[in-house]
């Protein structure tokens, strides 16, 4: 006969392989501090409304608070015929505690405990993520400033399009980022929303005070229907969403910073903590951190595919397939707070290559568009401008020089509208200056975005 | 030599294979009225700084009027060789102001101009989302009065659990529905930014007023960094995920009526006129509707999975990878649509028959739970109490019957603490109306959740 | 400075954090046998071309043997500054025989090692999958036999559509089974293929004789171009496709036996050795098996998904990135692993319980097919006796009745064509048996695909 | 009532909005000739079995073939209330030769047949891939032949790892879409195989000859269990999954192509007619097709995960969810055989810049393995050999030279196993040559592999 603390009416004990086949203990066992700060609670409002007397919420509680202790400790023993971490702090708090703790589990459901555990655990990582990119943004800021004046050659279709400067790349980072944060705040509304009280799925009958176990736990709300509040996983794939769109950002990122280290561009110099060299290849350095962060990128990606197709098929409510909820999750999780620590301590130590970059901006013709703006306001309209603009660039283009070396008689001869004025416009510094509006890439406007985002982080850090 | 408005350096034309690979406009002509608009407000900007004239302004906003009149009453030739719907509307309006057209694309470039489009159309298809997700929250609020006290058995891992009412079950897609719409007005928020004035990618040379255009449009804020204005893809992406959610709840949705439907359940009916028949089995009548759902469902998803990793991959800034997004994110977003459309139209058409519901919770000792808290409230530990029913269903299971046809005194060699009370805490009624905390399945809280949902709805509709 | 074996050039040591995050020895461990084969192969080789002596190769080979033993025997030390697997084993072939250990490096690199172990291992898994698909194909030809005259009402739309066999569903999933296995086969082909000898990216100057290796290590073909042979991961996403298809042939199979477990059906039940019960209410009886096993499915494909987008974005030759191929690929093989020996286990102990299954049939009009036919061979076309039908089973339904038990005077109203032979094509067995050709579910022609799988199993099993 | 070939037992029409939210005729009819062909294969078999006489498949089978002309010939009118193609087709059918028409479906279903159709299109569609593969290799193996000698710098970790030739590079994509092409070959064997003959799902009552029509139809075998022919879909999701690892490759490629051609590397130049300018930089040129390309190799992974995510929630028979299983396989299908027939037409035209490459191998220290296996055959174990390059390399770019450029003096105080014959090793051209074994970059390997692929293709074409 079943030994399992639901098998009253099983005849067979479970098979050992289906044991550790059903087992969840090896994922779930990092939730064990939320289990017990949620069983507290549980205990507690029991306590307040008459279900439990004074003196059993105490025993619970000290025999709870134990339990955590020697799991903290690494002083507690796992077993998977125990199921998962709820079956076994519950068992452990039997033996300790004894008949009252057979009272613990009154009123609620693993169902609806394992919903509020999840929500607890997902709403402690969100916060640590948003420090986590403020901390990201920050350094990208720093660098922005380091960097306001330093010309790269700005790219489409990776090739040469206009110079901008490296401080106002970076602060295009700082714009991702500062999505992505707003993104975790909003889902952080939907994940702090407490199940508990829904018990298997339609309720418990005791006069349980679900408000009181959710200002305990710091929930802005209650889940306002036991049916949805066993099955909803929203919370988790709205994170992990917002954790695909980081994963996408650090791909970018990833992909831009092994572009400049490439020994053709040269843009840029890591750190030798932060590469690897090559087993056969002496000469390598290799930007492995890089790589590793675009190559995780795409795991994160493919665990939201998975638990959107987990989710999608069930009918309600509760089914045991979102007990692999929690590896996907914490597969994604994990990747990203692994890659967001290791940007923040590596970017520091970029070294820009500002020769480099000005070299390749140079031979891009990357003020064409500067030459066709000038036009414009010499009269011509902007399509014919253009039409100027790409044939002096072929005449440069065939001659192997930049458009800035073309004589000006010759530049008459395409367009009587140039005057020796020109050649003011030609210049890198000049075409980033004259972008000076909000948001264009002039010194100035990026220091004044800079000065914007420091205030908003400090207000965000307060 | 090339014809191409960008062909000025071009030394040969575009090979015809190309023009149809590259072509955009089959796809693309459905922004060409918030083109035309995104246009407009740039013309009247670039007067009021003194870029155009007023004259050129009015010349130019007459035309764009127009060609928005000839594409609206379908008298407008596209080609492949004029790529997208922006070189189709720019060259129309050369064609039919001359000169002037030549210089509505000052200081502007297709990269934010395509980015400006997609960003109006995507705001407009939210605001039409939320309006389907609220007649569909109200179609199911409609169907949770009408079936408030219908019992039907509630089920977790698809075996009865205990009993809710339909109505109960009908508030949790309100509760899914209404998390998706808060999805989506979290998500306008980061959709609802103007890209213009990014230009290429640097911003312009000439002295826009970015917010001046921003107001004429409604957008509540300006990008701040014109490399990601250009880059950035994120408002797609979330609100792609947004209709991935929706999508696992429309599934979700389906799965259930088509399980319900079935023959073995026969717990619903559905209209004919949304239902279809087979071409060999002329007794069938298949709930195709819901399987297309379902079906979809996945299509939504992958949609996701491919906008996903068409951006990782790039560096900044604009790559005409991008191009594809949009043929992704209108397939995810026809399908929803159509699908809340079809869902709105056929629910409130769909019978109960509360005798089978009935008899399937009967079936399935639903009120377990109720006997063990009864035990409970006898003060039997939880634990304790959940094995005595445990025994008790193993042997009304061994009979045949039901626990409310077990005589008293077997139940009361079970456990002494059982009276003759119990057998009313055994009926479907009784088990259902003593969940009566806030989202329990009770018809009481189920009636005040519906009053809640109609306020909320009525307020969502002002 | 750098203590590293690649680290000559380099002036720092590596960052601790970044030690972690780039080690995969906690993932590549599991290689450990396959990477002293390899290398065991592979110093051979060198001893037989020349560039080692006999006596190098005999040194190199009983300190690999002994490390082998030493990880089997748990003797193993690991630290996350040694990366990997590879790193690991040389490092301690170094420490145990001195100088000559590192020679074993020559002419190869990490890259083409770890490619090779990755194929080694995939194609020992392949095997491994193969025996236990064979395993699971056996069990259903068992049950098909035991259930070869059993009725059950075949579904198309979850809609009951014309009786069928249990036996004949089950051969169903012996053709999927077999199926898969058929893609391994293939995918084994382009497995089995040795990429050393690739060396980092473009071979190497040692006089090395690659299909001495191939022989030994019992691949059939050598890569033929060096650069693809250290970039190509096509034979893990072609296994991890196959592996897809098992997914969803699982999902469907778990899909079904919660459906056909559910109590509203009650068409079979499982051991209660394979079901878990629940923490709240006694009655339960929980398929959590099928229900995990559909959930595992979802993750699977999951990994698909990263391990595409991982591959999609890189340039030529071996990156980084590739590093994550192995969590993503044993993440999948696991899970299908244990779903496919589960189910071995477990499905044998399925009953049936026809009594259920023929009463749906019987109530689902599941003949109305075989009317028709009846009316075409009286000579009425198709399309009108499939009219016909409609208003016969519409009739019925008005009554409550089966098609049976209309009376034959309102048949032959609807028809002339009606006789009173009609009765017979309305039975269930005799709808069963009329199906009588290759493929169909007439008992007999399911026993003889029952012989010819056996057949073809026994085959594959020699 | 219903006016639906299947409306038999329906009391009321289907809902307008229904028609259109289920017809698939705008995504089917492309199966037309498939449709007609299976629909002329089953009526001959028919009439050979004795169902239909020889009249009645004579008169079928000329109104089909008039149908087919009509299509062909654009003089078919569609109409979503006829549902799709086959009912499209059976309709037209009665009403140009009345009531035999109406004899056509006998002993068939939609299911199979639709099942049917697919089959033999995806078997056209992938002798057209197969086609398409063939000559994007050999456009491949052309320019392999070109530029066998050119030296390229190997890249690993997108760094200058050691020096290859161009034309060993082009063959590693003659490898990886040799593969492909297997992939679709061994798929064509599962796809190729006829389910006509399930019907519905259970077989039929008529005495059909099932291995008559599959070698009309060209099948080399016959479905051998009807639940499963009407409910398979691996065939797609396997050719799928092999579209998808040419969508992998073809974006690895484009990768190459667009990294290539960036202003910094400059290694290759594409046709203009190939390329597309910008609308505001007139200098631009940029590689669209090849971005396009990339971008749409997203499109079809996603729609892989659509798919499987589709079929994997179905239990058997047919639902109608695999209505979607067309438009999104065309998805894919279209941009594959897009992107190739782009790609074999733009490659012949691409153009190298030998000096461009060549520079840059000369700049990353690309023969630093050459060196370290030169200090290994003059006795120096592999890793300590290792370490003295890797001192080497640092010396050499302190000064910025390259390691030819150290005196020997200098080189000797590294190691004094350094000789003057060092200087031979250190040139691109001699680190090439050396790797002369099967799968090296030395160009007469690579003319070996050049003439092993041309006999091979040849074979194929034959």
């Amino acid at each position: 006969m079943s030994e399992k603390m639901w098998g009253g009416r099983f005849t067979a004990g479970t098979d050992s392989l289906v044991e550790r086949f059903t087992s969840s203990i090896a994922v779930d066992r990092r939730l064990y501090a939320e289990d017990i700060r949620g069983s507290m609670a549980h205990a507690r409002m029991l306590g307040r409304v008459g279900v439990l007397t004074a003196a059993e919420v105490e025993t619970i509680c000290s025999g709870l608070q134990r339990i955590g202790q020697e799991i903290a400790d690494g002083q507690f023993a796992y077993s998977d015929s125990l199921e998962d971490i709820h079956m076994h702090i519950e068992s452990r708090l039997i033996a300790l505690i004894g008949d009252t703790g057979k009272k613990l589990h009154t009123g609620r459901s693993r169902n609806d405990q394992v919903a509020t555990d999840m929500r607890l655990y997902t709403r402690g990582a969100i916060d640590h993520l948003l420090a986590l990119l403020r901390a990201l943004q920050g350094v990208f800021v720093d660098l922005a400033e380091r960097e306001v004046d330093t010309i790269l050659p700005g790219l489409t279709h990776l090739q040469v399009a206009q110079p901008v400067t490296f401080g106002h790349h970076c602060m295009a980072y700082v714009e991702m980022f500062r999505r992505d944060a707003e993104r975790l705040r909003d889902a952080r509304k939907r994940v702090n929303v407490l199940p508990l009280g829904a018990a298997a799925l339609a309720g418990t009958t005791f006069p349980i005070d679900r408000w009181d176990v959710a200002r305990e736990l710091g929930f802005d709300h209650v889940a306002e229907n036991s049916l949805d509040a066993v099955s909803d996983r929203d919370f988790l794939l709205e994170t992990l969403a917002a954790l695909s769109l980081i994963a996408m950002h650090l791909s970018r990122l990833a992909e831009e910073l092994i572009y400049w280290m490439s020994a053709a561009l040269a843009f840029i110099d890591l750190p030798d903590a932060f590469c690897t060299g090559s087993s056969i290849m002496p000469q390598k350095k290799n930007p492995d951190v890089a790589e590793l962060i675009r190559g995780k990128s795409g795991k994160v990606m493919g665990q939201l595919t998975a638990l959107l197709v987990l989710m999608k098929g069930q009918a309600l409510a509760y089914n045991r397939d979102n007990q692999e909820d929690k590896s996907i999750f914490f597969t994604a999780l994990d990747e990203i707070e692994a890659s967001l620590q290791l940007l923040t301590r590596m970017l520091p130590g970029l070294q820009t290559r500002p020769a480099r970059m000005r070299a390749e901006a140079e031979k891009g013709f990357a003020t064409a568009t500067d030459l066709a703006d000038y036009l414009v306001r010499k009269g011509v309209p902007f399509r014919d401008a253009h039409a100027v603009v790409g044939r002096a660039v072929r005449l440069a283009q065939e001659r192997g020089i930049g458009l800035e070396a073309l004589p000006l008689a010759e530049l008459q001869a395409l367009s009587p509208a140039i005057a020796d004025d020109v050649f003011q416009v030609l210049t890198l510094e000049g075409s980033v200056a004259a972008r000076k509006h909000l948001g264009g890439t002039a010194p100035e406007q990026v220091r004044a975005a800079i000065a914007r985002a420091r205030q908003r982080l400090a207000g965000e850090g307060a």
